[in-house]
């Protein structure tokens, strides 16, 4: 199989080592707008060439697009333009209602399948692509019914050899889901870095204290606004909901802890706790 | 020297270990007042002997006190009564305000040396104390002119041995930054759990995509009421203040998405970024 990575970042990049790593590419071929990054890529070793988007449909039996996730909709609807009817395109954003709106009236929309591989770090760009990234992960499959069949097998294949379990859904329901167990996260730890630093103005060496606490709760605030402004914006209702969810249950802690409400703490927390059945 | 460590959990067992560990101590003793802490810590190894409060006292040269927060002081106070004048009491919580006014007129004080070893993780008990738990970590020291020197020698010999850098604060700072930089985070935590677990209601799959972000922000989740309530208690006004700032970004990323504010939003994250230069 021949395939083309379409932005070579931290997934793009990640997903192209993966490729070669489980055997299923010996070659694989890179596009990307930016020069430096491509360049980079082709260093590192992710892809064996830099080619133009053009050869890269003409040559590719998978094309993954893996640019910002503002990109993909439009991407997405001039890729099913070119290519062939033996040809996969897939996309790895992690919001799906634009694009699946987007690509759902297209003569070719059978050619492609929706897929939101769960791994990601705070980093970005080819440097930040690593080997061995999605193992272990699941990997969610929107809209099944609308692709074609050998296209769904392929990409079932190819994620199946990454050793990732796969979750089907609507798009809908990934974008609502991706809110409260991705999206959310980011949001608290922008806000909890830009809390301390906000109060550093004022206590110099407050972060001559930070431990590993704050360092995991915080990490996500890396996170470039390249990728993320893209995804608050595409998924905006769903994070909205979420959002408003959670300051609540802040403005209920905080109420408590006016009141000294120690009951009422001690069974919040309590029921917080329960989040151990889910991560281990 | 011989060492004994009141409260064998989490913190005052790792304490315990590392104290053999780095060759401080040959024989710990250990009190605990639920029998079967103190009968698994002995299992497992963190004490040698478990021995009543008086025995403790009537032997040791460095005493630990290592319970949740809210028993320190009063237990400060008893303890700085019975001890001699060659005895060194520290406590390894991680608030210092009711502690250091309870113990301030005491004719003992200089016994004491108030210590945060900025250290822990979300589990609680005997059974997740840890090997070179401290090591690498910073130990806050707070009001050190109110110990006697020979105390505050032997404790900075203990961690420095431990292999923590030591940073000295007065309690009142200490206990300003310690809400900024790790009890704003467990709140944050405990509020995201319960935001989600609050969705799961009506969407039984949520969790399925829980994936590595969610996992760090939400990790600390699963620390315990009887540790953190009391903690609350008694920085109320510190982290309220810091709770209140916090509520104010998320409402701030809440209007800005409301309004489609990319220039905002793009603006919070960068400036959220700069949090690189803390952590790595």
């Amino acid at each position: 199989m021949k395939a083309a990575i379409i932005g070579i970042g931290l997934i793009g990049g990640s997903f192209a080592l993966s490729l070669k790593e489980h055997g299923l590419c010996q070659f694989v071929v890179g596009v990307d707008n930016n020069p430096q990054n491509a360049q980079k890529a082709l260093e590192l070793g992710l892809v064996d060439q830099i080619v133009s988007q053009e050869e890269a449909i003409a040559e590719a039996d998978l094309i993954v697009l893996a640019t910002p996730v503002n990109d993909i909709p439009t991407l997405a609807i001039k890729i099913l333009n070119r290519i062939g009817l033996k040809q996969t395109v897939i996309d790895v954003g992690s919001i799906k209602g634009e694009l699946s709106e987007m690509i759902s009236q297209h003569p070719k929309r059978g050619r492609f399948v929706a897929t939101h591989p769960m791994w990601g770090t705070e980093y970005s760009g080819p440097d930040a692509a690593v080997h061995g990234a999605f193992t272990g992960r699941t990997v969610v499959i929107c809209d099944r019914e609308s692709s074609d069949e050998d296209a769904l097998t392929l990409v079932e294949k190819v994620y199946t050899a990454f050793g990732m379990p796969i979750i089907y859904m609507t798009s809908e329901e990934q974008d609502l889901h991706s809110a409260y167990v991705s999206h959310i996260s980011h949001i608290t730890s922008f806000a909890l870095a830009l809390t301390v630093l906000e109060k550093e103005r004022e206590e110099e060496h407050i972060f001559d204290l930070a431990g590993g606490g704050f360092e995991s709760t915080v990490r996500l605030a890396k996170s470039s606004p390249e990728t993320w402004v893209p995804i608050l914006m595409q998924n905006k209702y769903n994070i909205l909901d979420v959002l408003r969810e959670h300051i609540h249950q802040l403005q209920i802690f905080r109420i408590m802890l006016e009141k000294d409400d120690k009951e009422g703490l001690t069974s919040a927390m309590r029921k917080a706790n329960t989040i151990k059945r889910i991560i281990k």
